[in-house]
């Protein structure tokens, strides 16, 4: 990695405490990753993507912004990506998922905070992500309390937009949204020095469904059973999508499926129990719970988060005559995901019935890092709803670090015997 | 107590429960507030509506219902009492403060969630509380993730109409915001079968600044020093004023203050340090920090909370044509409150600051309850801004457990000490 040391100088990164975060992803990664069986060769492209997660990549963002292109690091999948790739910018998601930031971040922001705002801000104080050094903008958003508040500390650091989010789904509230995304447009035109057109826009809007369509594809292959790959690999997959190439990544995820629908037609039954991950995101480098539940008797099938389901499911309309028909229906994809920030969120408990049974699940593990009140509050109405369709359901609290996993994987194990 | 089981039994109450409540209560109050030396005579009757709290008001609260007359419980000092009022409902601020609810709250809320919230929870569902067994709608709104997503469950026991408060400030939020107040009008119209006017809706702005400017009175007179009122019976007044009577509770609050402008007369000086406090609302029982602070060598001279300054501060303009007017006068003053939950909330620190001065504070005591996330991440704005301005500052992270008060105590003296 010694040829990107220049360029992640340029980016004003504190290299000796990079070099330390480089020295624990490959490890994590060879442990969680290369130890499985038989994995498809699909893999391979998303194998290399992560070797290459601080180098190949970020030199792609370099030179996109040599070229006068903005890069724009995201936190939520509210947050319109068809905007910010017509207007010519790069959009990567940039929530944390690694133990090695939290204590940075616990620095400046309470400890009993969700591990994904301590180290979002604890990446972006202690300089070590070059993501964040590359981006020209963040675009934060009001979904839950511990990020709405997270932005005015990060914007001593860093520019950062706030969308204003509705906190309900009325009629009134999704044309308030409408009203945020031409806001948010106005401000990225600024920014990017381009316009939004009919043309780009529709263009954008294209891409994005197809690289849904493949995740959507994906999943679907899941549902054979078993599931032709493992719960670890797509929520890889899910993971790199946000920061990959649009049509790099779209065309290697549907390479894979290519292979995986090869594969369903010799599949061995084994006796895995088919399990369904719901609850809060796992931003990358975050596999402990997936590690946890396929290192026993179990497959993840399917993941109701956002990076998961949430990610993909729901495309943009392509319909529409004029540039306002074309953010209307933005707007509305976007509405349409289920997030614990609103309420009611009914859809969520539909969502999670729904998927369960389409992916045939025996059991569902309710996922909730650490101080996430949306998520754990809601827990009630999703156990209510589970229980009156027999799903059982096991509720798991936890965080970045390993300290708790020898507990999650008993609890885990009885869960798994009960079903 | 006992010519009043009827009433509690019509309302539905757990009558074994309660008395258990019943019996911890007087006591509380006995040890914190008739132990104080020097009392003012014109706390007789906030001492005497305190023994009443069960009793006599829920009695008004009753024959209010029995003439057609409708209760609202809130809970957010953002929730327009004017408009309430105008319509002819008797509005009642909800926010639970005592531990005895904390143990019910956890039966169906997370156990990481602000007390307040997880007692006013509890309150309802034990049935417990004659205010909220004498209300005929519970009004909440998105202002922190915990209550947004507790309006959810308390509604399978009881309506909630929830308003959606945006969480930033910009023109176009407060218009919004005005929309919202309209809809909430709507509704209230509906369950009243009242109809708001310019009349109606006037006589309620006046009635409601004037118990704001009560209020600003009796806190104007705690900025001589000493001060002629202990923050502890300030601290009450401010509680009773979400519930009691309007008129009588103004005339009695100006009645005390008319002693107060005597007794400023003829203080003598003491050695008691001036101690501002900052925060999270302190809902009634919830005395612990004041008792803490005041049984040291201090005073509490003014709370920059919500039930504090946030409360009183600022009145509705009563200048206007229409009743469009006067709405836009109550959007307008509701959102020149300053609380964490908004991004940012920059009018807060400015708020502190010149509270301080004003009332010459030594120091200041950041109030967090555990798990607040708004008001905790707030806390490094406020400590950057007070370190400029060299102003003490300590924060105190509680509950409404009396297990930390030892350590509590311990942590405000040398704080005290230092000042
Ligand atoms: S869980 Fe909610 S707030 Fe978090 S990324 Fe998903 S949609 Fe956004
Ligand atoms: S997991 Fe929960 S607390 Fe964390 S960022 Fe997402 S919504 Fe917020
Ligand atoms: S602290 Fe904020 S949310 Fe709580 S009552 Fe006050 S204004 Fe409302
Ligand atoms: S104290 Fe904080 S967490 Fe509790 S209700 Fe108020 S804003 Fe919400």
């Amino acid at each position: 990695m010694g040829d990107y040391r220049k360029m992640w100088e340029s980016l004003g990164m504190d290299l000796e405490k990079h070099d330390a975060l480089c020295a624990v992803l490959p490890e994590l990664y060879g442990a969680t990753y290369l130890t499985q069986d038989n994995r498809p060769d699909g893999m391979n492209y998303f194998n290399f993507v992560i070797s290459e997660v601080h180098g190949l990549r970020i030199e792609e963002l370099s030179r996109h912004r040599e070229n006068g292109g903005k890069v724009l690091g995201t936190f939520c999948v509210y947050v319109p990506d068809e905007i910010i790739n017509a207007l010519g910018a790069i959009g990567v998601g940039l929530c944390g998922g690694s133990q090695f930031w939290i204590e940075d971040g616990e620095k400046i922001l309470p400890r009993n905070l969700c591990p994904l705002i301590k180290a979002l801000v604890g990446a972006k104080i202690s300089a070590t992500c070059p993501y964040f050094q590359s981006c020209d903008l963040l675009v934060g958003e009001t979904t839950c309390d511990g990020k709405k508040k997270a932005w005015e500390i990060l914007n001593d650091y860093t520019p950062v937009h706030v969308m204003d989010m509705p906190q309900m789904k009325r009629s009134k509230d999704i044309e308030k949204w409408e009203e945020e995304v031409k806001y948010f447009i106005e401000k990225l035109e600024e920014l990017t020095g381009n316009k939004l057109t009919y043309e780009n826009l529709l263009n954008s809007i294209k891409l994005i469904n197809k690289k849904r369509r493949a995740l959507k594809r994906l999943y679907d292959l899941r549902k054979y059973t078993p599931s032709p790959i493992s719960g670890l690999d797509a929520l890889l997959i899910s993971q790199i999508a946000f920061y990959d190439d649009i049509e790099r990544f779209t065309e290697n995820v549907n390479k894979l499926c290519d292979e995986l629908e090869e594969r369903i037609k010799n599949l061995k039954p084994n006796n895995k129990k088919r399990v369904m991950v719901t609850g809060t995101p796992m931003a990358i480098p975050n596999w402990k719970l997936h590690y946890i539940v396929e290192n026993l008797d179990a497959q993840i099938v399917v993941e109701e988060t956002c990076t998961g389901t949430r990610y993909f499911e729901r495309e943009v309309s392509e319909e529409g005559e004029t540039i306002d028909d074309l953010i209307s229906n933005i707007a509305d994809r976007y509405m349409g995901i289920n997030c614990a920030c609103f309420t009611p969120n009914t859809g969520r408990v539909e969502d999670i019935i729904k998927y369960a049974k389409e992916y045939k699940a025996d059991g569902v593990i309710y996922y909730n890092l650490s101080f996430c009140q949306p998520y754990s509050v809601e827990y009630k109405k999703v156990e209510e709803a589970l229980k009156k369709e027999n799903i059982p359901l096991i509720l798991i609290e936890t965080d970045y670090s390993t300290e708790d996993s020898g507990q999650i994987k008993t609890r885990v194990e009885a869960f798994l015997e009960m079903i």
